[in-house]
């Protein structure tokens, strides 16, 4: 962060922590049950009076509680989803009051397998229960209780972060005004799970992995969640934008090196995602994140997937797909407009045009902007929240964020897809 | 294969080795230079006397010599692409004579990285010199010239089969009269070199792999080979076709089981694929064809695409690609296409519906059938190519053959995409 707060910044937050369910654990969907339990969050603004202009970020699989802002003046990059989270900006910070909490599973503040588990003083490794996406945002229910948000103007969220949002829904729909799950599904595909496999598989055949145990100063199994990484951030791209980005141009060499050394710069790319998503992630929450996608079926309780959103019909929907994401491809979400459609939800549905594939719903800043702030406005308007006034008035992006959205990659800024 | 020769089945048949470059090396692409060099291959039907009526097939990524026919009276399958190499099919062994050789670089018969190095007496490994498609072709050449096939009617392959058809009809045009690149591509993009690293990857994870040196009793990087080819066969698949063989499917459960073993069908298969390849794939040879793939730019040598096709204007090529093949989507054919058919040569194109993914170029056999041998009827025709009588006289393939290529996976038949 420059010594200057940068325009439309959240500036400086902190990272909060909520712990619950000390006396009583919280049930999971495995019948196992969990306590307690700590949320890693943030916010950004102001709730107002009416505890009404709340709005839920949810993140993707990689993704943590630091969506905007900086944690210092050193700090050299904002919270990952920044370029929508800020005065001005998509979820506007002098009108909404914004929260992101870190999922239950995860290793980035909330409570997950590389937390020490009360009963035996140790890290809980493979002994953490599996959880969902119910399971995740059960846990967020408590901590709205907390932050005392009965009702939540928008949930909003990209890949499992849309996922979360949908789970909100059906689990919560007095609780919820207005849903956003972007490039999301209603029920992971065998592709999805496919790609899951394979990233634990890579894990699993670390030896440091160790069935989970490594949390005592072994060696830590970084190859094989390079691995992982490596095949998820292929899914993340597609092919247009890996031609874009990379071609077939070669890496520090004038020609072919005929080894095995890296020849070409797609090659390179990934081999520095992987070794750098090993910094800030932990293998078996990797595990245990992957696992919650596969289980997410919204109809996994109901009939049917209808027969599940047919309880959120009073909550305004706003679906957005990307044209060339292949991972969560746009049937996905024409499923899921079409079932909300049928129990009478009120939807907007947009199926984006755009070469960045699943990493779309990060990317597209200056659209989703446009989209969202519209959307947002509505909500405002049909349930008549008041907003404080706030001098500009409305929201804009200047050209150049938009670029700087397109060159840098969302897991540079840790915001991760799915 | 049953006592009694199953119908329109090429029956028993044998590998066959051929040696060459034992006293003058073979020169390669990357500067160094190999001898003595070994071809497996196979061969079936009969060469006319005019040496005019003989038919190529290359293979894909793991594919080997034996296309199709079967080894023993015990062999419980045929070869990989039996149901398109026999009498009254699209390679119709009473009119053609079919070839189909082991690629340099692999581990079925040819020389590769686990053949004996005579230097040494040892095993390659690392220090088998990296091939390219260029060099695989070449090789070829050399058992063309064995065989006294100075003209070859039609060359013909998917995958990586396709990329050494057309690798074929550039360096040697004057050698080819026919080319049928199927599921192929001009140019390794920068997404199949991405999974194609992701796979040496996995290799050089596994402890066992062991720099490559692991040929002499030690455990072998099986672990690391199944996940490489856990990857690769998600993208030999569809969104679609994993839709309609698994679903969500459990696999020997009635319900979650909250663990890390397997729950999903689609998981199952995945290991199942990928322990299956360690049984009969060399974890080097995986390496080597897989460099060999991403070095492949058809124009590597030439100003462009175009340029290089020039040369093989005279060559008839019938090319085609498949609606859910997203490994080589159909622009890759279609840009080829287009240069053909700038440079004046007679093209047919089909872009064939499928939902089998890249897979389809093995699984739509009764399409393939009809398009292959109305192409080569045209092709016998051009060239007044003298061919037996036969006398079934037509081809067909009945609908429960085609339904049999459906239900059976191609990486189970040997066959293996790419």
């Amino acid at each position: 962060m420059d010594a200057v707060k940068p325009a439309k910044s959240v500036g400086l937050v902190q990272r909060q922590y909520f712990t619950f369910a000390e006396d009583e654990p919280m049930p999971l969907d495995s019948g196992e049950s969990l306590a307690p339990i700590t949320q890693a969050y943030e916010t950004y603004g102001e709730l107002n009076e009416e505890h009404s202009n709340a709005i839920l970020i949810e993140h993707a699989l990689s993704g943590d509680a630091h969506a905007a802002g900086y944690h210092s003046s050193q700090d050299p990059k904002p919270g990952w989803w920044d370029e929508c989270i800020g005065p001005g900006k998509a979820f506007d910070t002098d009108r909404y009051f914004v929260v992101c909490s870190n999922v239950i599973g995860g290793c980035q503040g909330s409570t997950g397998p590389s937390s020490i588990n009360p009963g035996t003083g140790r890290p809980y490794g493979l002994s953490f229960p599996v959880v969902t996406i119910g399971d995740m945002v059960r846990a967020q229910r408590h901590l709205m209780d907390y932050l005392e948000i009965d009702e939540i103007l928008a949930i909003v969220g990209g890949s499992m972060g849309g996922m979360q949002v949908l789970q909100w829904a059906v689990t919560y729909p007095q609780r919820v005004r207005a849903a956003l799950p972007l490039a999301a599904t209603a029920r992971h595909s065998p592709m999805l799970i496919a790609f899951s496999e394979v990233g634990r598989q890579a894990i699993y055949a670390d030896p440091n992995w160790n069935g989970g145990d490594y949390y005592f100063g072994q060696p830590r199994p970084n190859t094989g969640l390079a691995l992982a990484r490596m095949i998820g951030n292929i899914t993340y791209l597609s092919d247009e934008s890996m031609k874009q980005k990379f071609g077939r141009r070669l890496q520090g060499r004038e020609r072919f090196g005929y080894d095995f050394d890296t020849d070409f710069a797609i090659e390179s790319y990934l081999r520095y995602k992987g070794h750098q998503f090993t910094e800030r992630f932990d293998a078996n929450s990797y595990l245990y994140v992957t696992k919650a996608l596969d289980y997410f079926d919204l109809s996994n309780d109901y009939d049917s997937l209808m027969d599940a959103l047919s309880r959120t019909a009073h909550i305004m929907y706003l679906v957005v797909s990307f044209t060339s994401d292949w991972l969560y491809p746009t049937y996905h979400s024409k499923e899921l407009v079409s079932a909300l459609t049928a129990v009478g939800a009120d939807v907007t549905y947009t199926d984006l045009q755009s070469t960045w594939g699943h990493d779309a719903f990060l990317l597209e800043v200056e659209t989703m902007t446009a989209l969202i702030s519209d959307f947002l406005g509505r909500v405002v308007a049909e349930h008549n929240v008041p907003l404080p006034v706030v001098p500009h008035g409305q929201v804009s992006v200047t050209g150049d964020e938009a670029d700087g959205a397109g060159d840098s990659s969302p897991s540079e800024t840790g915001g991760g897809s799915q």
